[in-house]
């Protein structure tokens, strides 16, 4: 008789995203005449650049030559991509090679996925708010979680606890949802608790393209220690609006060994048995990326996403609302103000100026009282939602 | 401390196709002037039909605009291509609705991940000869495997033992390595065993588009009581040369239901967990495969492959050889001339007609004395070979 993972049943249904999809159908079919402005989805809106088009089309054509035709891709990715991200990673003073890249289908499928690699007696770590697949893709895996508390008053910067010994840790910085950000001496001590435990850092880093400031990180690789304690993960979802063109990369340093285990041959005898790589125009997409005017044209797209979360910011800073985020990220992590709940601001929100969010309380229990806008959307309108927050704030 | 997954070490090293390449490598350095022939490998070497080209261009340009672009796609698949395939399915007599559809980034990725939603205590149950993703992928979960044997007797078409209880059976046909189809009646027997055993059957459908004999199912949903048994898993690498490009589906019935659970629900919560959906343009490339056009032209590649088995089938039977396979699918297992053993055979062919196969016994025990052409080459490389291996077994 097949038996079923029993594990799932301890998965939390969260219904965050059904029941923001609920709530404001419901407002639209009460109020045709209103103009809802959505400032709650954490997809990209920009189109691809350009030059990353280009390069798609010219690969799909190749596909279409016998000459130039492609099959079965390597495993962990052409190398004129992985090349292509390691002189990336060289052009902010990073140090990572093209055979410890693994290109993979978007960043969600290896943050899953790496957890096939390593017992199911681990100990996580997490920080809480937190993104859902660290904590399910464990769940289902039936190992213990620990969560470390992100707050107002550590700024949602959770730090480690020397007394909590935990194997394995999930960091992502810029985070999501909250937008905050490790500084380099932060990220530094998370780094040193986990060599110090022989742990693991699985490092998040989807939103490294909105980092402007110095002292914050864009790699774990900047940080001394870290090749003997991390693996890091990225996505060009959002460095280069690739949502729906789907592609990402894991970086494991090839001299990486826990449990006397070399960590890149490990993930690769996986990738092996269960992946057979990468789309080949969608590979020609993501080194197109990283080209000189892909650069240029993608940064076009971030820096008007920055915008947009500059006026959301400004406007907080305004009406005195405390929120991280909002400078190296996309999100704007606020406090709801007088004291509201996560779906209460919500509900005050839409209902009153037709604007929607996502309520904090969706990520862990540290978000509520807290509330999620994005910058991904249009720059009208989210300049128009912030001078409707203004007058009903203001009133 | 960091625990790996101690499975991994129970994984036997299978050097196959590197062994392969070490000794066609060496032979080509001793003999530069020979002109060598691949009949080993299992990639498609026909470019993408001209309309999936087009169709895929045209996915990328409306990625590159912003009232087409497109964000995260749906984790199970855009409508649109899973109506294709629902209709694809209709085509040839099978009712497979749009909703039991979930697309996928290649049947491997499903094929390896789908033990997820399964407890680690089932028993296992391949062919052997098998395709070692069914192996191995149980092997890291840690399940105990049992094999059936396919061997000359039952021209490598194992039928189930009442004796034998086994709780999830992988089945693939027509079958990688050998070639061979299970008829009704066989796929018959097969669903009533595990309807029997509560078990679930993984029928991989891979190469159905190369059946062309009325008496050989293309699909395990035409088999009366599969739809409480079986769940499919297919792929457009073979059927429309998308090996490199990287686009498969899985079909689940809405009302299968095994251990009290609902298996569509619980592998859906595992895809929207682990997975982020397939690429926009290569969905559109897959949806041009199950047009009229699309049909046509990818059955003209399809024909010539076929044309290629028939010649190398029809060698064998002039020099007397038995094989399996060469019909309905497009490799030819053969049993090795003069009881050679695989290697040996490997070797007599690259050293005196510098044809390059595959030996049967990388496919497990059953395949010794066994050997792998394939029928994804040049038509002019085909006929040379077989005229090549006719000259060489006639003197």
């Amino acid at each position: 008789m097949t038996k079923v993972n029993k594990n799932f049943e301890n998965l939390v249904p969260n219904y965050l995203f059904a029941d923001i999809a609920k709530k404001t159908n419901e407002f639209i079919k009460a109020n045709p005449d209103k103009k809802l402005i959505r400032l709650g989805i954490g997809d990209v809106t920009l189109p691809l650049a350009p030059v990353v088009v280009e390069a798609m089309k010219k690969g799909c054509e190749e596909l279409g030559v016998k000459e130039t035709f492609k099959g079965y891709p390597d495993y962990e990715g052409y190398e004129f991509l992985r090349t292509a991200i390691s002189d990336y990673y060289k052009s902010f003073g990073v140090n990572v090679s093209a055979d410890e890249i693994l290109v993979n289908d978007g960043a969600k499928s290896d943050a899953g996925n790496i957890g096939d690699i390593f017992s199911e007696d681990n100990v996580i770590l997490v920080t809480d708010p937190v993104y859902p697949v660290y904590v399910d893709s464990n769940i289902m895996a039936g190992r213990k979680i620990l969560y470390a508390d992100g707050t107002e008053e550590n700024n949602f910067c959770a730090m480690p606890n020397p007394d909590v010994k935990a194997d394995i840790i999930y960091l992502c910085s810029p985070n999501n949802p909250t937008g905050a950000c490790l500084n380099k001496e932060q990220l530094k001590a998370w780094v040193d608790y986990a060599n110090e435990n022989n742990a693991l850092i699985i490092y998040d880093a989807a939103y490294e393209a909105f980092i402007s400031e110095d002292d914050i990180p864009r790699s774990i690789m900047e940080i001394e220690g870290a090749r003997t304690c991390a693996i890091e993960m990225c996505s060009l979802s959002k460095t280069a609006g690739f949502t729906g063109t789907r592609c990402g990369y894991t970086v494991i340093p090839k001299e990486l060994e826990l449990d006397g285990t070399n960590i890149y041959k490990l993930w690769y005898r996986r990738l092996s048995t269960k992946f057979n790589g990468v789309s080949y125009p969608v590979q020609c997409a993501a080194a197109a990326v990283f080209s000189e005017e892909g650069q240029k044209q993608t940064r076009e797209n971030i820096a008007y996403y920055k915008e947009n979360a500059k006026i959301i910011a400004e406007t907080m800073d305004e009406l005195g609302i405390k929120y991280t985020g909002g400078i190296n990220s996309p999100y704007i992590w606020l406090k709801c103000p007088n004291n509201m709940g996560s779906w209460e601001f919500f509900d005050y929100l839409l209902n009153n100026i037709y604007v929607v969010g996502t309520p904090g309380e969706g990520f862990g229990k540290n978000g509520a009282g807290w509330f999620r806008l994005t910058s991904f959307g249009d720059r009208e309108n989210t300049i128009e939602a912030m001078n409707r927050l203004k007058g009903l704030m203001k009133k």
